[in-house]
């Protein structure tokens, strides 16, 4: 196996590279926002749109799968060779909200190139990552004068995961002896920087709730009443800032129960990637760093389990003032997990961490939604070792590791079909996932159709899985 | 002084309620919604109603003062005593919003007598407590063979109290040397209960402020960067936790400098009303007190400085989850003061305050609104002691005292006029002011009417003020 690139996978790639985009721009026009039940249609079109491309791109089986929610698109192009190791590609093809008003420079739902870059909701997280797999498996047949590829390819594509995923887990179970794989290959993270590809081996996981506090019966009037009666929005402040200790620990008892612990291999493999913290903090929009003593910036993101407030509301947040005690308030709040914290451990310290917290007189109510486990595979795994090698043939150059903040439902993929999971991503901090402006760089984007068109004949032809 | 009702005042009075209520009742029936773009023309009609009443009841001035917004009522009636003290009646004639489907069981602006009540918009708020006295004035006069008062009496009835009177202040340092007054009277405050008259010696003051906390540039993702940078809402949640400290006190430094205390007779008078917990609470709408430790309920909201969080936000807060650090947050507070703290150094000591609890990476910003100054009456105050007398006379028992835990642009009157402001106020805590269904005690209202008809000649009879 040679590290450099092949000519006929870039010529292939160069000749359809302009209906490839075409493609794209089309499906990015579907605003397949999960989370709003408004576009329900639109996320079940998007599923449509995705199963046509892929039944003409030649996957022998293409099914839309429904689920409680919103449906899943399934794609099988067997190899032929009994031997060929089975390789399910993870995706979604869903999307964050997005409105213009956000502080969008273009509507978020009408595609545009500016420079050399795509700017959509959904360019990089996660359609056009999910769509380089298209262009990926015909170039590596044309390449290799294959009429099937090289490994068993399934695809999975959910329509969920920016919802949190709710039916992705039932989903597999069910489906469990269709999707089996030897491997999972999760395309829905992103590397380092563009002139740093990396391979990420693990992401951190999720548990997200939202806590209601009810005081008042009713907003009351804060100068007949103020002083004397439990405030909702004064308990939902100080359950916050509760939440972390001085040395920015989470301050949840039994929180950190069963985290695994950074290898300091792993602490110098992280140290010795190119980190220029005033350069991170541009990409993070933000003007300093603050988290948990004793870890780098790096480990905080990637390998320390978090707790974050993603949003905190309650009162009067118009113009001018309303003088009222309000009657509730809420929280909605995001736990980052890693490796070897149980979502179910979390959920039940955070209740009564929460309970404990409350004062008399106010009622707090606590939802839990669908949590997303933290995975992480071996530094040393061969399907890893593969993907870094088609990866460097597409880059040219060396590949590095590097773990993902963000959580992903790969967890479930992992624990229900037994397989590693394996991350292939050519998003770069700056697409802005989950903001304004979201977008792709189109040369990283062909990039990763580069990496998927010599994936498949590397693990092929490198890595036979014990069953 | 007899405290023993006189009886050509109560002759007069039954000779002369059901003119009254006539009266009462055409004024009610004007919509003077102030905050109602739409019943502008509505609210200089009750202004018009209100002076040529004023002018038949025997004022020797009557004026409609216009203003930037709806205008006030001016009328003076000398006494041609050259020593006599100068009262000013404080009143307002516009009234809160109010519609039928809002849960009333009348027309709001059709009056009607059900039981000894007599319901409409504004019966309590504040048209019936500002049409006793020209009811009250003519018994005076009657029952002392007097053609003018006792005492110089001045009536500025404004039009936007119920719009937080924003030119309120303009009109009065405009019209200052015609307001000029030795005492204010404001009527528009109520009692302890139907059974349990009480005068009230002072409000609380007033200040204002929005705290915006800007954190990333933009939301960014929680996965990406959760748990490296700070988040405002975070730092939101903590500056509102750190507003109190552990026993309840404002824990802003510099806050309760000036703070004039309870003495321990003002403690004793207010532990003397039947203060019946339980029921406080239901019209708090509240299930437990929570405030200033050593400090009872009663002390809490009338005398004790206090914060209290009006609203509260940042982030997402609608349906299902968004996992995202957000750019912003805010947290709108208010600030009751009492006697002896100045607005402006409260606003320093907050801004201060905020500043210093801030962490590095969050800018910080803070607007006040315009504040309203905190006022207090000396229970010894000869003026103060009058308003109780003639309402004892009028109850015919003893009358305690009470102060009101809300603020109110009388301390406008008091600091541009430099005059004691007193509350004289019949209307009970069932009156419903802002809410469906507000009503005035018949009885109660009658009461008023005698209070003000003795009020003039004790004054008159017992207080010199200095100049």
């Amino acid at each position: 196996m040679s590290l450099t690139p092949d000519s006929a996978v870039r010529t292939y790639i160069e000749q359809h590279r302009a209906a490839f985009l075409d493609d794209l721009t089309a499906w990015l026009r579907i605003p397949s926002v999960s989370a709003q039940p408004d576009h329900a249609p639109d996320v079940r079109r998007s599923a449509d749109w995705l199963a046509a491309k892929l039944t003409e791109t030649g996957f022998a089986t293409v099914e839309v799968w429904p689920t409680e929610g919103a449906p899943a698109v399934f794609a099988e192009w067997p190899s032929g060779d009994p031997d060929a190791p089975t390789v399910l590609v993870y995706g979604h093809h869903d999307v964050q909200p997005a409105a213009r008003e956000d502080g969008w420079n273009s509507e978020p739902f009408e595609p545009v190139v500016r420079g050399n870059r795509l700017y959509a909701r959904g360019a990089a997280d996660d359609k056009g990552q999910v769509f380089f797999h298209t262009l990926g498996v015909r170039a590596h047949l044309a390449a290799t004068g294959r009429t099937a590829p090289a490994v068993n390819l399934k695809l999975l594509i959910e329509g969920e995961e920016e919802s949190g995923s709710p039916h992705f887990r039932a989903l597999v179970e069910e489906r469990a002896e269709r999707l089996a794989a030897d491997a999972v290959i999760v395309s829905d993270t992103g590397m380092w920087a563009e002139d740093t590809p990396t391979v990420c081996t693990g992401m951190r996981g999720l548990a997200e709730c939202e806590i209601r506090l009810y005081g008042p019966d009713q907003d009351i009037h804060s100068g007949s009443f103020g002083g004397a009666v439990p405030n909702p929005a004064t308990a939902v402040a100080r359950l916050v800032a509760a939440l972390h200790d001085e040395r920015g620990r989470v301050a949840v008892p039994g929180f950190y129960d069963g985290v695994v612990e950074l290898t300091d291999r792993e602490r110098a493999l992280f140290a010795e990637l190119p980190f220029d913290e005033e350069r991170w903090l541009r990409t993070a929009k933000s003007r300093a760093t603050l988290g948990e003593a004793g870890h780098t910036t790096l480990e905080r993101i990637w390998a320390r389990p978090t707790a974050e407030v993603n949003g905190i509301g309650g009162g009067y947040q118009g113009p001018g003032s309303k003088t009222i005690i309000p009657s509730a308030a809420l929280v909605k709040l995001s736990f980052r997990l890693v490796a070897g914290q149980d979502p179910n451990h979390v959920e039940k310290a955070v209740r009564a961490w929460a309970a404990d917290q409350v004062p008399a007189g106010i009622r707090c109510e606590i939802d839990f939604g669908s949590a997303t486990r933290p995975c992480l595979t071996p530094l040393d795994h061969p399907a890893l070792q593969a993907v870094a090698r088609a990866m460097g043939r597409a880059f040219e150059g060396p590949v590095r590791f590097t773990r993902e903040g963000g959580s992903g439902p790969a967890a479930d993929l992992q624990e229900v079909l037994g397989a590693p999971v394996l991350f292939l991503g050519i998003s770069v901090p700056s697409d802005g996932w989950h903001a304004p402006d979201e977008k792709v760089e189109l040369d990283l984007l062909l990039k990763g159709v580069e990496t998927s068109a010599y994936l498949w004949a590397d693990l092929a032809e490198n890595w036979r899985p014990t069953p």
